[in-house]
């Protein structure tokens, strides 16, 4: 696993100059492992997957404190005394740490330090440590704010991540990465840090809003337009049924969105993205900025969604996709009831959205586009003039739509 | 480097029960260098250090921000303009994308949020991205917060640090830990993050004040006591030049407990701690804690001191360690210029700092020890009587010298 650093030391004369510098390279690698467990029903006494994840490790003091999403504990009254009952029984070499904390969730808990002030608050006081674990249930942004939380304190403690959203438990709480907002850029502050675990329960998928039930379904088309064209496939056919809120049609798919994300974080070579691009993020670079210019009114998901459209219209237009791929992309996220006209398409500064992404990756600009299904491509040069034409097309395909 | 997850996924019934729990697990490796230069004016113009180590990389925007500690602002008048003008003469291909920043430094740069937020908002400003470069020139604690700030930033820019006193550059600004002080516990927020760079100038060392001059010359000590008996020979030999400030005999120590630090680092196989055992804070559970409880009163390098006393004294009282090695020791510390009694050693308080380090680095207590001069040895338990006994004999020892 290690490599013993370049030595003896080597001096030498840089550039044939007087000044001497002595290089010391040390080189390491680290290993991870990212759990993903799909189940139902987690807190059912008989149910092992966390007895499983949560094992007692040796010298592991068995600690934990567990945080719910306002949104899940208003869906699921008497949740908190399920847990704490849960953990007493099934869980009985674990402390629960601190009574179970109920947070702010939806976008706005990352939007300042409030969340994760408290958070950290909470570890410090109830004494969390390395090999203690926090338990984070909800949607995506508030396990992205309980992420940040966890891999800060103590430079990092154990985090168990229960999505309980479609797009949690496909896309967001299935990555590596965490943050929060500031200065007016989505996810400025944050770190990239792989979660101890990740439990899919899809009980939680039931009590969803029907706005919340359809946003993962955007990010399982994006994944399915990178990666698996017969994903695509799946999706358009399953599409009355996932309209009529059918837990049977939904599940599957959230599945293989989750299953295709994390084959993505371990076989992609780049999993805290240092390098050049960010395939994961198609269609992200004008669906962040939407959401930023709406305030946030229009969802993440439902961001993802115009803005998947917005870049598959530009690969036709760039000759890139055939016409007829874009129109099937375009029909099947509204036959999917997202609404992709925003009067937000018609504000020039939706093109910030292409300055600030570069910033966030760094380096030069890089767009991921569609050759084809399942042949994504990047980019480093975005044409205005046929991005603006992109966006006009879509406005007038999503208007015709609605009337 | 990467393996693929295991797959296809296999369903089984967990424990005979009903619930059918899919596991996924995603095995996957990062592979990082750690760069560690030594030089002198690294600031020269005909110096190739930092030209090579920030060389133009294909895709790279060249931007820059450079941030200075108060402290080395003080000591060296014009340096922001000889910095300027530097980039501009050496580093033609960089944008210096914000005016030289002055920070406070020292401890209490840790001690709340506001160092950290200016940074960022610096960095915000600047639009440093990802492939951007933060430079940080200044004491440990200083670069502590520098480096949670570069770290968290887009979810971490490029850091390149320029540790300016003995204790950054032999031991601080090596690691791969940043942080910030929170809730009374030091270092409680942060992050592990390998820098970009490490660059070590030694004229940086002649403007230090007494105290830092000597501060790093413990955690020489330390790491000498932990892996190179020679090493401590040298540093014995060497007391009279270097309470004499001889530039000629502090180098070599420093540069020295800077290899083995970073050797440490890339061989030990825990770079993040995520095992049991942080053997390079050997001395560091009460010297935390002495830092804390006066209030920063007493530096980290002079707490280290008085905490490799403590903690020799007790090895020698367990019956590991022979009384003439505790005594050579102990003796080499207040030859040094250490001033190793202080009230605070009276304090009862010391003892949490046990409870501290344990919860910090989590799972059960392991403290590192002395079987001999170069042999550490990992315990899990602390006589508390015996650590009694050794902080009397420590003060008892130290009020003789100071009489």
């Amino acid at each position: 696993m290690d490599r013993p650093i370049k030595g003896p030391l080597n001096g030498h004369s840089g550039n044939g100059k007087k000044h001497v510098i002595v290089p010391v390279d040390g080189a390491f690698s680290l290993d991870f492992v990212h759990r993903l467990r799909f189940t139902s029903n987690v807190f059912d006494t008989n149910n092992p997957v966390l007895p499983q994840v949560l094992a007692p490790c040796g010298d592991s003091p068995g600690r934990l404190v567990v945080f719910v999403d306002q949104g899940v504990a208003d869906n699921w009254p008497g949740l908190a005394e399920r847990i704490e009952e849960f953990i007493s029984q099934a869980l009985d070499w674990m402390t629960l740490a601190a009574p179970v904390q109920v947070v702010c969730g939806g976008e706005q808990s990352k939007n300042d330090w409030s969340v994760y002030e408290s958070v950290l608050r909470t570890i410090h006081e109830a004494a969390i440590c390395r090999h203690s674990y926090v338990l984070a249930i909800g949607g995506g942004a508030m396990l992205d704010v309980l992420g940040f939380a966890a891999a800060t304190a103590h430079r990092g403690v154990r985090l168990v991540r229960l999505p309980t959203t479609t797009l949690a438990q496909g896309d967001a709480g299935i990555g590596v990465k965490n943050g929060i907002n500031s200065f007016g850029k989505k996810n400025f502050i944050g770190t990239f840090a792989v979660p101890w675990a990740v439990i899919n329960d899809k009980q939680f998928l039931t009590t969803l809003s029907d706005r919340d039930w359809r946003c993962g379904l955007s990010e399982a088309v994006k994944v399915a337009l990178l990666k698996d064209p017969m994903f695509l496939d799946q999706i358009e056919s399953s599409c009355p049924q996932l309209n009529n809120r059918d837990p049977a049609a939904l599940c599957p798919i959230v599945k293989r969105s989750a299953e295709l994300h994390l084959q993505h974080i371990v076989t992609s070579g780049d999993p805290f993205e240092l390098k050049g691009a960010r395939p994961l993020d198609f269609g992200h670079w004008s669906a962040h900025k939407i959401e930023q210019l709406t305030d946030f009114r229009i969802k993440h998901g439902e961001a993802v969604a115009i803005g998947l459209a917005i870049d598959v219209l530009y690969s036709a237009l760039a000759g890139r996709l055939v016409a007829s791929d874009a129109e099937r992309i375009v029909g099947l996220l509204e036959d999917l009831g997202f609404d992709l006209y925003d009067q937000v398409l018609e504000d020039p500064a939706l093109f910030d959205g292409l300055e600030e992404f570069r910033e966030h990756l760094g380096g030069q600009l890089t767009i991921t586009l569609l050759d084809g299904i399942g042949r994504p491509i990047d980019v480093h040069e975005i044409n205005r003039e046929r991005m603006s034409d992109a966006i006009s097309h879509l406005a007038t395909i999503a208007a015709q739509k609605r009337s």
